[in-house]
């Protein structure tokens, strides 16, 4: 039954190559949302495009683009993995509120608008003091709810958080993160933003990245199900996905590049320390072309309905897609 | 009969604003391919995007954008005026092969290989020496082809525009100049070219820019129509179209920009000189909304049935697009 869902993991930042998409098809995914750039520029945002149109031609009987909900299913249909692209941080819009347009045309579906730091538009949840929503902010969240690119709020401050899902006209999603029930850290969420952001329609993507889980590399499939499934019971099924934030097969500058951008002189070890520099040890239980076939299992252990479970893993992503990435300009 | 026809300018650069959208929809133009872009980079191309993308949310009633062949049709049908954009350098990709696919899925649907200097593809037609196309033109080329963004050889070198017609896999265009035998001039085309052009299904189009013309800013619409109906004896009405290069309300300045970019010291006066720097006077036949009827009538006066005039003001440009634009990729 697993086959033949619509699986989709709402944020990957892997090395992509061949052997990946291969990996990926197998997996039984149909879409992914693939972050294309950390810090980079709107020029630099082109070439990282660029780079990925040359995959498009080449691979293209394993992956294509996603530029609308009708893709997915043509992905599906097609037994390919489909991309759509988001950018962690609002740095390919820089300082121009003409580039979210821009951007949404290239083909940018989901925007953070912030990354860890203060950005232009809010505050990310590093910060020591969370000021809010900007000026800008407020044009570029109602210009990218004019244009169907997606507001994702994985790395925000709370403050800044619960005043953009306030603000926005349309739905927003946090794609990648946990519950503070589960695991207290800056990037996990607290019940008020689960709650506010589901209450107006919102999206959570549950992540598979150990620094995000209860007991870190040494959780358990059955601790992220019992994750997800007291979630449920907060916000509802309806509301819940996965984004599993999973970077496989990626060197130690890439890490650095995430983390430093070109803001830092001294190095930030992000969620890890000094101590602890280097990418968190893999999952064992989500490292394999199985990954979200376990996790389908895993749901129905505990207690989920097939049709819960489908939600949880493409379904619940799929609708919300649908209604956020419409255009109305 | 005029204001059914679908009416296409295959260029402009005009001073943008609501009442010039205004009087070009009065005047019965269906479609202009507008230039975007002189000499801006990547980067400085997705503002002037942006720009118009501005233009479209404010002037919605007036003006749409083309984004395939059937936006032109779409346009005859809510009676605007629909604009496809073009840039007159290849400044856009500066020296990156994927900026090509980038910059066509963003609009930009005509690019020109160079602007009278070299460039990093081409030769343009004022460089003393014509050495071809060069290896990164030959990878363009092939690029555009495969995209579907259509060749514009209006202010290349004739080796170099000879070449391109061979090299490409499609036709291209000569969107706006004239033939040498009506005005010998070095932006002009020799009869070898527009053989070349039309026997491999390419498109020139006819300028109505006074530098162009037997007579300058004398020519008369018959002087004009003579031009047109000469060519069509030598290449065939089916290859024939208008593209004005029409520069309405343009300060001195944007003129300015045309000829020097970045790449002059000195001041380069293009096809004026010291002593006649700015704009050359308007044509009286050609300056208001009336300019396109009067080609169309002054055509059917010299003999041309409707069904050529109707070609020449823009089936042929519209049959021509629909080829150019058409994405193998």
């Amino acid at each position: 039954m697993f086959k033949q869902r619509i699986v989709i993991d709402g944020l990957q930042y892997c090395n992509w190559n061949r052997e990946y998409f291969q990996s990926l098809k197998d997996s039984g995914v149909t879409a992914v949302h693939a972050t294309i750039v950390y810090h980079e520029n709107a020029r630099e945002t082109l070439s990282r495009f660029a780079e990925w149109n040359l995959r498009f031609e080449q691979h293209a009987d394993l992956i294509m683009p996603i530029y609308s909900v009708a893709d997915i299913e043509v992905a599906k249909v097609q037994n390919k993995v489909g991309f759509l692209f988001g950018a962690q941080n609002c740095s390919p819009i820089e300082d121009e509120i003409g580039l979210v347009e821009v951007m949404r045309r290239q083909g940018l579906m989901i925007m953070q608008l912030t990354y860890n730091n203060q950005s232009l538009l809010a505050t990310g949840c590093y910060e020591q003091h969370d000021a809010g929503v900007t000026r800008f902010g407020r044009q570029v969240i109602e210009e990218m709810n004019r244009v169907g690119m997606i507001i994702d709020m994985s790395h925000s401050a709370e403050r800044s958080t619960l005043e953009t899902i306030d603000l926005s006209a349309r739905p927003i999603c946090i794609s990648h993160a946990n519950p503070t029930f589960a695991h207290d850290a800056l990037r996990n969420k607290s019940n008020i933003v689960l709650k506010a952001l589901t209450q107006r329609g919102g999206l959570l993507g549950f992540s598979l990245y150990p620094f995000h889980l209860p007991n870190g590399s040494q959780c358990t499939l059955d601790d992220f199900c019992q994750m997800v499934a007291r979630a449920a019971e907060l916000v509802g099924v309806e509301h819940l996905g996965i984004g599993s934030d999973l970077c496989l097969n990626q060197p130690q500058h890439v890490l650095e590049w995430m983390r430093n951008g070109r803001w830092s002189k001294v190095m930030d070890y992000g969620e890890g320390s000094q101590g602890n520099a280097g990418w968190p040890d893999a999952l064992p239980w989500f490292c394999g072309s199985g990954g979200m076939e376990n996790i389908y299992n895993g749901l129905l252990n505990i207690g989920f309905s097939e049709q819960e479970a489908g939600r949880i893993l493409g379904d619940n992503w799929f609708e919300f897609l649908k209604q956020g990435l419409e255009s109305k300009a």
